[in-house]
């Protein structure tokens, strides 16, 4: 009718805030750009960033490190910028994840291996480090995952930028920033069924 | 029957020379075991290299350069422990291969890149540095295949010994010895639709 016209004519033109205005964003949108913006607005709320996990968590960025220590107790820390995050039942069926934690720098870092069947029939391995800290925060630094089989003088090797735990792992995933294999080159690199996998985390120069 | 019965006996306990001992192979095997052996025998003649070709090729060691530089002038070679393989137009749909060769250390050595479906509806890359060698030779060197995205300093590295062309490019892929990345994993590093791979070959040391 003519009043929904006239309602979308003003929608149409009408600047709308963010809903994340109380917690820092000054941003404003046309309706139809609002949510798009609100999926990506860096003052969105952190979710809990353990995979596999049905936990429903959310909170702010300052608020993560002390949730996964109590709700996940189960999580390993290991200090240093030059870890071994070992993976233990890499053989296990279906999806699996495997979850640490690394302290290094005054930050710490979530380091992520999943198995999962992005395709059909075929399970593969992704492995990433995201940072407990904004984007902005992860631009800092570096880090390097390094798959070894000394017996054949075997290396796989991946290095980038941390992503942040703001964008969830599926996101990373699906964007292919993350160390892909196959189980079969898993099994090339894995000993008893366990998987070491060499992390480095360094720090930019610019 | 009987008569049967008896050959069977014979052909139990009678011990047969490789078919390749013309060439050069001494060894005798049971009936059974003999043709086990000549697929991998170390005197068995070689193939023709080039992937993705119908070439029927065979010949000795000695002759497969060439046969490469004969019958196969499109293939380019390089001169140099460490050049960068070139690979263009990557997006062309369905199997493609790339090949080119390496001149250092006095040997050739053959890079192959393969796109091919090993997965049902998932096609991959996969990526290798053969030596025109025996596998013995082979024990010689180590290969790197580096790719580099400098602008999200992003980089993913495989390193090995380098394969005989004795073992075709199929026994490769089948025992994942090789670098394996997705078509979008090729977007990353890719730029107009071309892909550099970094190769550097050196040699042992023990
Ligand atoms: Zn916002
Ligand atoms: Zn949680
Ligand atoms: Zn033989
Ligand atoms: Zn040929």
């Amino acid at each position: 009718g003519v009043r929904n016209l006239a309602m979308d004519k003003v929608a149409e033109t009408v600047l709308f805030p963010c809903k994340y205005a109380n917690s820092g964003c000054s941003l404003r949108f046309l309706h139809n750009e609002k949510r798009k913006h609100e999926e990506t607005c860096e003052f969105r709320p952190y979710a809990c960033p353990c995979p596999g996990t049905t936990c429903r968590w959310q909170g702010s960025l300052d608020e993560v490190l002390d949730h996964l220590l109590n709700a996940h107790k189960t999580i390993t820390t290991l200090n240093g910028e030059d870890i071994v995050f070992l993976a233990t039942d890499i053989n296990l069926p279906g999806a699996v994840d495997w979850v640490m934690m690394q302290c290094c720098f005054e930050h710490h870092f979530m380091l992520v291996l999943e198995k999962q069947e992005r395709h059909e029939g075929h399970q593969q391995f992704f492995a990433v480090v995201q940072i407990i800290g904004t984007e902005k925060q992860a631009e800092q630094f570096r880090y390097k995952l390094e798959l070894v089989d000394s017996r054949h003088g075997r290396k796989l090797a991946w290095e980038a930028k941390p992503r942040s735990i703001h964008d969830g792992i599926s996101q990373v995933i699906s964007g292919n920033d993350c160390l892909i294999f196959e189980p079969s080159m898993a099994q090339h690199f894995g000993e008893n069924g366990n998987l070491a996998i060499n992390v480095t985390i360094g720090r930019v120069c610019y």
